[in-house]
């Protein structure tokens, strides 16, 4: 048993997992990128004021934050999203360009009980558009989620999508005041996670008669295609204000989704709420199957208010969130990694301990490394069947091998390990053959 | 004056800053990779046992973190360094393959009062070799900083070299007990950034004679090129059994940088102590010049007890951390970042708010994507006029126009912003031209 390890609800990432999840995240990072959005950072802790001001994550986000404080004692917590960062910041920058249109890929921290795959400290990326009310933005948004994804791999994506203003006519039609909404979602919030019976009970005890929650629960049953769906909600929330609004948006997305050639993905389904209490339109939620069905692996919405409940102008936003432990974890389980090659390309191997031989090899591997080919020398004195087993276990595919004839002549042996296959070349040819084998263009 | 900003000590970097940042840290992740190094991540916080364990920064490193409790009243604290994650990653993993080459760029915390260029909060990246005493070791990561730097611009590298041997030598030459050793090495840290009399006070005052003091500072006078200084060095010291032994690596450690092509970069410099008590063979601080001076902007040592202190088996490891924060202020100041071009490279313009030339600019932009160009959209409901003030704000080199004539013939015109140059021509040929023009090769 190690002296010192991890604390409780987190968890070191050694170079081949490391790799591989960056290998995600550069993902993530070049898709973004394609669709103009740049990055912002922001720092690790806020000030509890801050994170814990209400419709920041609703209720009982207090208790899972990390709480500190400075040595001025100001009180402080570790950042539990990225959307409350970016709201402070564009509450505080009203000079800010719009569109603005920022990704942000960084680690939050939340104080839950660690279960299976939950784990205190984690990765989220973040894509939101800033400034402007138009659905454009909400469907671009859902447009990222599943060219990311698809660039990831994944396939058979569904986009779940409901609008929280026809949640609300929903809310309304069966006659539960306007107050009583949030609590409403929160308890509809568990559908798919929490027996039906459960939530019907819970929706009961609230105060709600059981007339109409049976009325409620058959509406949120509504789900389907959009052709079909939304004309049926209309009908079925004829004459209320917010659901006409509501489903017109969810139109508009549709028709935009078409256009980005991702309209088959998406399904319109009332019972998806999602807990957070700042949203106030459309939202949505991308599950996929991989070999398995996976589940729900990014969500987010539009929340018009939040940037002016943070002392900002009134600002509409809309943007999307990845879970990048669920969508790794994943990956990982379902083999999906083939394509990350192992990064060192060539070790570079001294045939004896002569000073001179090992000072080639390091110039050998110097110039490999400016033609844009990583390579290795050995730096444990060992002898060359040693360095082969190195370059071996670490699966680097190819030796070089540096010794007193090959500095004479200029001509050295190269080996690709899984083959055994030699080629005995000038430098030059070497790496020429290097670059068309691991496929480096630069 | 904004409702909320950032912690004291803590900053946002807005898109245009974290664009040039990213170039940075994706400079370093390639040089290291470039040398074989791998990826790893460890926890924001570790446990406050592990961290103010002493040695592992010195004294009055409790006061330099953020501490807090977690609900189960475990003591943690953000992480201040790289290193001592590292150490305690390899203590708590003795099958480890060896050499365990491994790069970490991340932010680290420290409760330092707040001053121009020093934040609480900054990112560090360092690459560190675990697992062998050989100077080669030593000498690889001297030449990934030469390396890195250089390929981030920087010109006239001086990297200066002393060895951790050699000034306990220098301690021991003047009768100073070993165990003063690092109070002296506290003092003499301060070399270069406290008046030499100050330094020469605080010698005396810690109860070392005037006569001690005046050679002791002499003796850490001696620098220049390796040829000349560590024969004198090797005279001034002779007898002295760690001295020799820490010549002996220092001259290793010269003879490889030939090998690398950096051995001019390289002097030795006796006053050169950095602060940290783990240190145990050489220790290295890299300082550039751009325009002007730039002073240290990378340093690193050899630490063998270090991962034994954690718990481990005796493991040699050596390494170097690189500031990333200085490196980023001077590269800001000096205009470093000419090469950094926007992310996004074509703004596809609709010439009107007619759904069917708004999808058609969606579907292009598309196009552009899967082509591995980055393309916009407008999200505002923008008229032909603002989507182009828009484009032109944000610097995007190009705009594809959209309208009714080049949807029926599929021809576009594409127009430079810079120069006002159009060209009219089918998709696939404007796609070439930007790739081109962008240098994309994908």
């Amino acid at each position: 048993m190690p002296k010192f390890q991890p604390p409780r609800g987190t968890r070191d990432f050694m170079p081949e997992d490391m790799s591989r999840r960056q290998y995600v995240l550069d993902t993530f990072r070049r898709v973004f990128e394609s669709f103009g959005f740049r990055p912002m950072d922001t720092p690790a802790f806020e000030s509890w004021e801050l994170l814990s001001k209400k419709g920041g994550g609703g209720e009982g986000i207090k208790d899972e934050i990390y709480y500190f404080k400075d040595k001025s004692d100001r009180e402080l917590g570790l950042r539990f999203d990225l959307t409350v960062p970016l709201a402070r910041v564009a509450a505080g920058n009203p000079q800010l360009q719009l569109p603005f249109k920022r990704y942000q890929i960084s680690k939050v921290w939340r104080y839950d009980r660690p279960q299976a795959g939950r784990m205190r400290e984690f990765v989220q990326a973040d894509s939101d558009i800033v400034g402007t009310a138009g659905m454009e933005a909400d469907a671009e948004c859902i447009a990222v989620a599943v060219e990311a994804l698809r660039a990831l791999g994944f396939r058979k994506l569904e986009v779940r999508l409901n609008n929280r203003k026809i949640l609300n006519a929903l809310v309304e039609s069966v006659n539960i005041p306007g107050k009583k909404a949030p609590e409403v979602f929160r308890i509809l919030d568990k559908t798919g996670k929490a027996p039906r019976s459960e939530i019907i009970g819970e929706l009961k005890r609230s105060g709600i008669d059981a007339g109409r929650v049976t009325k409620l629960m058959k509406l949120i049953d509504v789900s389907g295609a959009p052709e079909k769906t939304l004309p049926r909600i209309g009908r079925m929330l004829a004459g209320i204000g917010t659901a006409e609004d509501g489903t017109r948006g969810l139109e508009q997305i549709v028709t935009i989704a078409k256009s980005y050639g991702i309209d088959k993905c998406i399904k319109i389904d009332l019972s998806l709420v999602r807990g957070l209490e700042y949203y106030t339109g459309p939202i949505f939620e991308v599950s996929a199957k991989a070999k398995r069905q996976v589940g729900s692996v990014a969500g987010g919405g539009r929340y018009d208010n939040l940037i002016e409940m943070y002392g900002g102008k009134p600002t509409p936003a809309t943007g999307i969130s990845f879970g990048i432990e669920r969508i790794f974890e994943v990956m990982c389980a379902e083999n999906m990694f083939a394509e990350v090659k192992p990064k060192t390309s060539v070790f570079v191997v001294s045939v004896n301990d002569d000073a001179a031989v090992r000072g080639e090899s390091i110039v050998i591997a110097q110039k490999l490394r400016s033609s844009g080919v990583d390579a290795e020398t050995d730096l444990m004195g060992r002898d060359l069947r040693k360095q082969l087993d190195y370059a071996n276990r670490r699966q680097i595919p190819f030796v070089l091998i540096v010794g007193p004839d090959e500095m004479k002549t200029g001509r050295f042996t190269m080996k690709e390990m899984k083959t055994g296959r030699e080629k005995k070349a000038g430098l030059e040819n070497l790496v020429k053959k290097l670059k068309d084998e691991t496929g480096i263009t630069s």
